[in-house]
């Protein structure tokens, strides 16, 4: 198992990690079967989108946002609820088919770690599954 | 790897995929262990639901569109936003078990492509995991 | 291939399951890998989420039905609809990295039962990957 380090910049932020995983593949030399991308927090989330237009990104915050607000009577005294929400709603992991030692992503799939109880420094384990 | 072709109907869309896979199961004689089914877009997904009644794939997709609706606000310039947020919502892929060559699925459960900004052509791979 | 039996206690509940994945790979001996964690329902989901304060549970479940709440013109029948949609945001499966024989969950990371339509007996697959 290998391990990314990834430090977000806002409460909310998105960050590319596909050539991170893809060095990583490259460096195992990883040829077939699959790999996990698996987020080691609770306010925070691995998800597959596009990775051409940043608008993309900022749309999908502001949209995650509305879906899952900060509630007043949210209970949970850290008051980061909505973070938690998210998380669970995104997911904790991405695994993705790999081939002839690449990611066999579609033409506009990036990997993207989600924080959304920034900023801080978090943890992305990669874990490789074979064929 | 192996890839099925999936041709939605409409705008927003949902297409039972479960007799495909095992097809292809059984096909590659696979016996033991996990069947990836990954979405190689970026507005569509694919997930696990009630395979029994059809009026349950349009409560979702109804809900879905509630729950992410096309906002004013959106910066992306192709005007699906909301359709990239429920690809991220909904994930872009399942692992399904696999004993004795067929899919561990619950009474109820089938195995769904969905799609959020169609109608269009859309690649899934099928990529399996021994145990 | 091995199964765990949840017995939730209200229409929407929590239950950590953490405890009885990690016995069930100290029982089988699985050492380095992933574990599939699978529910085989289609109103109910697994998700991985703070194990520390039982707030946090209380508010995704508040928030899950703000997000996803029972609306008068759903067609299903059965009236449960929003459940269906609960699963497939909170999906069915998880995978967790395995080292050393130990799940490889952040500090305040377990895994959750998540009952949308209970109370019911559910079965969780719990499915090994090796590396």
């Amino acid at each position: 198992m290998k391990e990314i380090i990834v430090r977000s910049r806002a409460r909310e932020d998105m960050l590319d990690i596909t050539r991170e995983i893809q060095d990583v593949i490259a460096a195992e030399r990883w040829k077939k079967g699959a790999v996990l991308v698996f987020c080691a927090h609770t306010t925070a989330a691995v998800t597959i989108n596009e990775n051409a237009d940043a608008n993309v990104c900022r749309d999908m915050l502001h949209g995650l946002s509305r879906i899952s607000p900060r509630l007043a009577e949210f209970l949970h005294d850290e008051g980061n609820s909505d973070a938690h929400i998210k998380s669970s709603l995104v997911g904790a992991s991405e695994i993705i088919p790999v081939e002839n030692g690449a990611l066999s992503l579609g033409t506009w799939q990036g990997v993207w770690f989600c924080e959304f109880d920034g900023p801080r420094r978090r943890r992305v384990l990669v874990q490789w599954l074979g064929a």
